[in-house]
């Protein structure tokens, strides 16, 4: 897989057409969802551009949503010298990538993410794929944009709890990195964003990117190192699926937050984590984020979707990755239920 | 793309079980057609492997099929390390191909061709995937095998047509490699197989894919050397189309066969290549497979056809492989339409 160039700007007009320029493709066709058509592409097209919008929103990342991208690009003859532009979050940029690898067998395609979240994630890795039968990013493939184009221009338009649900993963990325990431991370205000810190933000994604792709770049096919960017996610995605089952769901992001939280406990009981930095953490995320609420009746259903979890290799046990310090993850630590209890108990008392 | 592994032998059962051993998945699914299902599974796999079928024929090549499949992976929980075992011919090893390199971003697969077209095409270059909206191939992906078992023992229960197809490109092959190798292909009679020359017709095919594999390793992404495996194909299309427009189809092969006995005409006219030469190819490909019949009256759509074949890359001409002799491909010719007139007389006449 080729690496795919990174453009972290606010100026992204500039940035599109000067890629344009050095891909020097025969056409170019625009991905936008309802929402970015109408907001984000008047900005960077004329009307004349071609542009093929998807509905928003995750449901709409399926299969019949790519069909009809597919159908467009066919019913336009677009041709393997032609170029796809994904301008959009999360959803844009896997179904768009996915579309643009499987067409023909493959077009190039740029990625400009509109959303904090969609910058962490589309920046790196390669991921593309749609939801299937009830499963997340079920059919998909790995495949690097030529480029992706990351500016914080367009987060102005994002709610305040899209923003927070970015941040945790860069939260996260500060927390496998050290100290001085970590406390850069945590003197943001993210829950009060002034318009003139565009670009502090911008400086912080990209120092976050640069985390996530050090470690893909260490352990592409997932199967050792990369396993430390689960940090968060064996409790989060617990809380995540026990808050569906409520009926009351929460953001992915806030649950890794909360997720991040226990972990980060469960760090300092069994592998010596600074009590300190524990706090420092938990102090930001309970002004940020707030907290989730449970008590001790449900922690049978939490282990259950802790030792369930798709990441878990073996359903005997829960595996975490869990963090020495700050910067120092071990990943696959195998934790007995009775230590999972304690650490829930203590993230509740805190 | 990593390589795929060739195995050639008539000992399928022990080649699969050995890479199965070699590759060593958790659980091991079989895609195979109604056909397949019925007449090869049985002597490969007992009653209680997983198999999940399509329909037979190029019409299934679908989405919709290859949606069946998802699901049925999705179904039985299949996992990232789970293997595929395509068994059947093009439609089977194009569409499970794709289906195993896209569910959950790509799981390992074998393919089985039981075609001699399947044969030569899946063994090299890694071209998955479906026909959508009315054409051929239009989405899928580049993915390798991890290996690719070949045998000449399924093809006693296909047709002589369909051996003729295959066997079109094995003449094609080639005549792109050399004298001694044109002079092999030759000799075989391909259309009176006796049941002893099965192993005679695997090493012949052994031979042709390594020339599809030389070219296709020299030239991986179809920018330059590549194009000469489309020698035949420029007047083999064009005869297909006019044949289908007429509503009285010829197989793909025989289209071929047909194209490059005119393209070896036109060889001989511009690029010297020897007038024996092209004598024994016209002499083989009418004792085999007849001769297309059209008129004069019918130049004009050929041409058109030809100029807008999708490898022509401009359409204001009209681009071929020719070659100076055997083994020696020019790719990118372009040629004059009173020269390809005049290749079309001689070919009627002869």
């Amino acid at each position: 897989m080729t690496e795919q160039k990174l453009i972290f700007t606010q100026l992204v007009n500039d940035a599109l057409h000067s890629e344009i320029e050095r891909l020097n493709p025969g056409r170019v066709f625009y991905i936008a969802d309802s929402n970015t058509a109408r907001f984000v592409l008047p900005q960077l097209v004329d009307d004349n551009a071609n542009v093929i919008t998807i509905l928003a929103g995750d449901v709409n990342k399926t299969l019949e949503s790519t069909a009809k991208v597919w159908k467009a690009l066919t019913d336009a003859r677009a041709s393997r010298n032609d170029l796809i532009v994904n301008v959009g979050g999360g959803v844009v940029t896997d179904l768009g990538g996915f579309a643009a690898a499987t067409y023909k067998r493959g077009l190039r395609f740029i990625n400009i993410p509109t959303t904090l979240l969609a910058a962490v994630d589309a920046a790196v890795g390669g991921k593309t794929g749609v939801n299937f039968s009830g499963f997340k990013n079920q059919v998909g493939v790995f495949c690097n944009a030529d480029s992706v184009i990351i500016s914080t221009v367009y987060f102005s338009t994002l709610t305040a709890d899209q923003v927070l649900s970015g941040y945790a993963e860069m939260i996260k990325h500060a927390m496998l990195t050290g100290r001085r990431e970590f406390a850069d991370v945590l003197k943001y205000n993210v829950s009060q964003r002034e318009p003139g810190d565009n670009d502090l933000l911008l400086r912080l994604l990209q120092e976050s990117v640069e985390v996530k792709r050090r470690i893909v770049a260490a352990d592409p096919t997932e199967q050792g190192l990369r396993r430390a960017l689960n940090l968060g996610h064996t409790v989060g995605h617990a809380f995540e699926s026990l808050a569906m089952k409520r009926m009351a769901p929460i953001p992915h992001g806030f649950a890794v937050a909360y997720g991040l939280v226990v972990e980060a406990i469960l760090s300092h009981m069994l592998m010596g984590f600074p009590a300190e930095t524990m706090h420092q953490l938990r102090a930001y995320v309970s002004e940020h984020y707030s907290k989730f609420r449970f008590t001790c009746d449900d922690y049978p259903e939490l282990l259950a979707l802790m030792s369930q979890d798709k990441k878990n290799p073996d359903p005997q046990h829960i595996s975490f990755t869990l963090l020495t310090d700050l910067g120092d993850p071990v990943t696959g630590t195998i934790v007995a239920e009775k230590d999972i209890r304690d650490a829930l108990d203590i993230y509740r008392e805190l």
